[in-house]
C-alpha cells in the first residue's frame, strides 16, 4: 500500500521529508559511522541535536529567556503526577479545569497530592463545549488547563483570567498549532506524539522562578520526575539517557516548521484544514459535529451519523480508500479526525470528497 | 566514514541488519502505508508488535509465567524511585548492595523513601570489586543489587544468599548477556539502551505476587510509577502511549537475538569477545585492567595507561582508525571498551591488534 491519510489522534502523521530524512540517516548519521540511535547521549554529535532542538522550540514558539524548556520521558500522563509534586510543596491548593478526559485524568493524579478544587467543568453536557466563567481560588498554587480536548474535540478560545495565578498548561494534542503567548502561562507541558515527534519525549516549558525554588517540590516527588534535575544536569535534560531519537525526530520536525514559516504559517493551515471540514460537517445532512460551534478544535473533530452501523460503515470503506484510523475514541464512538500539524491540506480535502460521496451514496 | 566500531557505554551498537530493516520500512511499516513512529499505540499493527516484543523476551530469558514483563519509561534512573514506591508499602525496610556509581544513586533515592541499609559496599576500594559477603537483615523488604557494573566494569558471578528476601536486581548493562536465572529474583529491571533498543523503553521483569499486592505500593507512588499500571492495562503496558520505537526496536533485536541461538550463543561470544581483550590487557606491558579478575565484567572493560598523556593520545588515534567512544566515564579516567551484545568479535579483534600497535609504537 502506498502511504496513507492517518487521521490517528497519536502517534500519528510526520512530515514524510523528516521521515526519509531520518530514514536516509538511520545508520550512519552526519558522518560519525553510528546511527542516532546507537550514540552516547554525552556525545558531541548528540548533546548539539538537543541543542538544536531546544533552542528551535524556542525560536518557534518565542518563549522568553525567563523560562526553562526540558525534555523528559513518560508522557503527559506522567505529568499529571509531576505537576502537583513540582508546585505543591509550598502550598497545597490548586484549581482544576475539567474539559474532558484527560483533564480527568490531571485532576485524579492531583488529588492523590493536595487539595484540588474543580473551578470549572463541562462534564455534565459530556465535554462539548468549554466553561467560560470560574470559580478561582485566590490563594491556589497554580490553575491547571488543558488547552486541546483530544477526545471532544474543543479547545480554550481565550487565557482564563486567573488573578495572577500561575496556569499550567497540558498542550500535548495543540502545541505548535497556532501562536501562542507563553508568558501567560507558568508551565506549559506536552507530549511530543501528536504535534512534534515519535512517543518517548515530552517537553515542558516552565518558568525559571517556578522551578528554580527548592520550596515548590513535593518531599515525595521522585528525582526523574522533579524538574529541577533535568535543568541542573547543565540545563540540558541530559540527567540520564533521554529518549535519543524522539529529540533527535523533534529537531527535525522543528527544522521543517521552521522552513515552511514557522507557526503563524501553520497557523494558517490548520485553520484552512479545520475550515474545510467543519463547513462540509454544517451543511451535511448524514455528519454532523457534536461540539459547541465557538469551541471547536482545530486538531480533533469529531463527527457523527446518529447511527452506529453507518459509521461502522464508514470508517470500513475510508480505510479501504486510504483515509484511515477514523473511528471515535471508545468513550464517545462515532468518528473523529484528527489533523495535526503533519496532515496535508489533501488530506482533509480527500476526506471531505470521500464523505460527500459517502453521503451521496447512502442517503 | 563508513560505520565504525562504537564502544559507548550507552546508547550503543545495534546489530546492522536490524537498523536497515527498521530504515528499509520507516516510512511504511509491514504495508500499514504508515511509520510504525506514525501508528496509534492501540491500532492492530502495534499491538502485536508489543505484545510480540514481550513474548520474545520471555522465551529469551525463559521468564516463568508467574512474573509480569512490562515497558515503561525513565530509565533505569527512574526505577530507583520506582522500586522502594512500589515495594516498602508495608515494610519499609530494604538493604542495598553499593558495588558502583549507578548502585549509590539507587541507594540515595531509596533514602528518600525508606530505611536503608548498606548490607556490602566497595567502595572503599573504588568499586573494583564485588562484595562476597553481606550483612542483610532478615526483615528488610528487599535486597537491591546492581548486576553489572557499567562504569567501574564489575559484576556478580553468583546470586547472594539472602535468606529468602527477594532480591531486585539493576540488569541495566548486562540483561540477555549470559544465561541467568529469573526464577532467583523477585525483579529485574533493565534501561534498553545498552543490549536491547534505542534508549526510552525500561523492561521490568516483576514477580507477580510483589505486585499484584496493592500494600505493597507507598501511597506516595505516582500512578506512572506504579508497576501495576500498566499491567492493569490488560497487561500489555498501554496505559498511555508506550516508547513505540524503541519496543519496536527491541523486538526486532529480540529476533535477531533469538535467530542466531539465543541467549546461550550470546554468552559465547560474549565471553570469546571478552577474553580476547583480558587476554591481551593480562600480557600487555602498557595496558592494564584496574578490576579484581574474578569479578570481572564481560560487558564493560575499563582499562589504564597509567598515563594521561598517554591515554588521550590512545584514544584519539583509536577514533581515527574507526574504534570510537573509548574514552573512561569521567569519574574513572583511562578507557573502557563496552562490548555489548552488538558489538561483533572482529570489532574486539580491531581494538585489540589496534592496541598492539599502539603499544609497540609508543613504548
Amino acid at each position: 500500500m502506498g502511504r496513507v491519510y492517518n487521521f490517528s489522534a497519536g502517534p500519528s502523521m510526520l512530515p514524510l521529508e523528516v521521515l526519509q530524512q531520518a530514514q536516509a540517516e538511520l545508520t550512519d548519521f552526519n558522518g560519525t559511522g553510528m546511527s542516532i540511535t546507537e550514540m552516547s547521549h554525552r556525545s558531541k554529535a548528540y548533546m548539539e541535536v538537543n541543542a538544536e532542538a531546544e533552542s528551535l522550540l524556542r525560536e518557534l514558539m518565542e518563549i522568553p529567556d525567563s523560562y526553562h524548556v526540558i525534555f523528559v520521558q513518560g508522557g503527559a500522563s506522567q505529568q499529571f503526577a509531576a505537576v502537583p509534586l513540582n508546585l505543591l510543596g509550598k502550598n497545597n491548593k490548586a484549581d482544576y479545569i475539567a474539559t474532558g478526559n484527560f483533564a480527568a485524568k490531571a485532576i485524579e493524579e492531583a488529588q492523590r497530592y493536595g487539595d484540588i478544587h474543580i473551578a470549572a467543568s463541562s462534564k455534565a453536557e459530556k465535554y462539548t463545549y468549554v466553561p467560560k466563567t470560574f470559580n478561582f481560588r485566590k490563594d491556589a498554587a497554580y490553575v491547571h488547563m488543558t488547552d486541546n480536548n483530544t477526545i471532544f474535540g474543543t479547545k480554550f478560545t481565550s487565557v482564563p483570567d486567573t488573578g495572577g495565578v500561575e496556569i499550567v498548561n497540558d498542550m500535548s494534542s495543540n502545541i505548535l498549532s497556532e501562536v501562542m503567548d507563553v508568558s501567560k502561562y507558568g508551565v506549559i507541558y506536552a507530549g511530543a506524539q501528536k504535534n512534534i515527534a515519535p512517543a518517548g519525549a515530552t517537553i515542558v516549558i516552565a518558568k525559571k522562578s517556578l522551578v528554580d525554588n527548592p520550596e515548590n517540590v513535593m518531599a515525595a516527588c521522585p528525582t526523574m520526575l522533579k524538574w529541577s534535575t533535568q535543568v541542573a544536569s547543565d540545563g540540558n535534560s541530559l540527567y540520564n539517557t533521554p529518549p535519543c531519537f524522539s529529540v533527535y525526530m523533534a529537531m527535525l520536525v522543528f527544522r521543517y516548521l521552521k522552513k515552511i514559516g514557522g507557526v503563524p504559517a501553520m497557523q494558517k493551515l490548520n485553520y484552512e484544514k479545520a475550515n474545510i471540514l467543519y463547513d462540509y460537517l454544517d451543511e451535511s445532512k448524514m455528519f454532523s459535529s457534536p461540539v459547541a460551534k465557538e469551541d471547536r478544535s482545530i486538531m480533533n473533530i469529531p463527527f457523527v451519523t446518529g447511527n452506529d452501523e453507518l459509521n461502522a460503515k464508514f470508517i470500513k470503506e475510508a480505510a479501504q480508500n486510504g483515509l484511515v484510523t477514523l473511528a471515535g475514541h471508545k468513550i464517545v464512538g462515532g468518528m473523529r479526525a484528527s489533523i495535526y500539524n503533519a496532515m496535508p491540506v489533501e488530506g482533509v480535502k480527500a476526506l471531505v470528497e470521500f464523505m460527500k460521496k459517502f453521503e451521496l451514496a447512502n442517503k
